[in-house]
């Protein structure tokens, strides 16, 4: 199956909704991909000190702002849309990301694991990791950002059969685009990790991200690279139902030579 | 605690376990290490095509000439050794590595996830995943060769507080040596990659080993790398005890932020 994918990358503007929704909706213009997936809290910046600024931004995931113009980029396109956002969900704020396809239907994602000071912001994702139906029914799991570095996250969305793991992401440790190759290789997934760009200050507090947004193959093969201040859409056609070979040898398959037994 | 460690790389003679002993005896000369790992099945060689051929290099894991050889090291240079050798336990043949201590006392790993034809000719492993006091009671955790490309490894054996990786290799494909850096990251501890070098031609069977032996620190530094076709030990000193700060940022930890309840 042939299924075009895309990597978005560029630099949210602090608490600027707005502009951040447009930015998007101008970066997709020439889109005819069948799946894109832009960062972590691409609506809202990164960089929060107070659960106030976190509130003056958050959405119901399935009828704010965000949610309401990806449902009408989706079908204007024709093209599945992940994307992250501060979600509000009764009296809680979450870091999440949704899946919005063409016909309408809103998948959502909330972060697991928190990293540094969302702790003070944001309530930890209380959803599990689920993989949901795309475009063409192609099986994406969401995970955002700091998840990378559990290796449970990317391996419980592929045994659960992702084929695709759409990674929104504000990174800003070094390791990430690395070891996401590992990621891709021990679960025999394709994975694309969206990042943001530019350094963002709030106060005292100041963050630089990386950039370098990629389209990794199942092999860990980096299909795409972006640069670590480029903004855009990269994009790449893929095969997902390859993910769901999981030969390493014709003696070795990734998840049946796995002996549970023996894990912690 | 200064604890200096050493991985050796050389090319084993196929079957002839008495070169492959002196050849380990020659490079241990100079030895004044708390700590050196030897790869897989280092006093034997890789590419058997019949059990008859394991049959005649297998050992008792605590009796045969290997252990009897690498007890006679330990002491000698008051170093803890690892080393993989063809293991013969009652009818069973496994692929293993021994921890030999400075004390006499040694310490069984049988690998666990078999790779390509190793299946014809080894029983799995059924130990499981242990962690040993080598030299100052420093822990260590051993793991074989394509163990590396399931996650649950590495991190069951972290959970069971390795503070270093004894990770005896005979590497034929490209990945393994990039990946550890993510072992060691995700995990935050040490880990020693020992692998062999050189080609292995049995009949119509051969196989290229790529070298590159390394020691990572806990942040997956690369604290030694050898080169591809060297042959010799590199040393190292590392502080063990690093491993046991889990530490990733004040707000996280590598560990205690694992959400064990969301994991397949």
């Amino acid at each position: 199956m042939n299924y075009r994918v895309g990597v978005a990358q560029f630099e949210p503007k602090f608490l600027d909704v707005e502009k951040n929704l447009q930015t998007m909706e101008n970066l997709l213009y020439d889109c005819q991909a069948d799946l894109v997936v832009f960062p972590e809290l691409a609506t809202s910046g990164y960089v929060f000190k107070s659960q106030d600024e976190v509130k003056s931004v958050a959405e119901s995931a399935f009828t704010g702002k965000t949610a309401t113009l990806f449902k009408k980029l989706a079908k204007q396109y024709n093209c599945s849309l992940v994307v992250g956002f501060p979600e509000k969900f009764r009296n809680q704020y979450f870091n999440s990301s949704i899946l919005v396809n063409p016909d309408g239907r809103i998948y959502v994602y909330r972060k697991i694991h928190l990293f540094y000071e969302e702790k003070l912001f944001f309530s930890p994702g209380n959803l599990g990791f689920q993989v949901f139906p795309a475009k063409k029914d192609v099986q994406v799991g969401l995970m955002i950002c700091f998840d990378w570095i559990f290796p449970e996250a990317a391996r419980t969305l592929s045994l659960k059969g992702s084929e695709i793991i759409a990674h929104s992401a504000n990174l800003v440790l070094p390791w990430c685009q690395q070891a996401m190759i590992t990621r891709s290789l021990e679960n025999r997934v394709f994975s694309i990790t969206s990042n943001r760009i530019g350094t963002e200050i709030n106060g005292e507090s100041k963050q630089t991200f990386t950039g370098m947004s990629q389209i990794l193959g199942t092999r860990g093969e980096i299909l795409k690279r972006m640069q670590e201040k480029e903004i855009g859409i990269e994009y790449f056609t893929i095969d997902p139902t390859l993910a769901k070979d999981k030969t390493i040898t014709e003696f070795n398959d990734a998840f049946s030579d796995r002996r549970t037994e023996f894990y912690s």
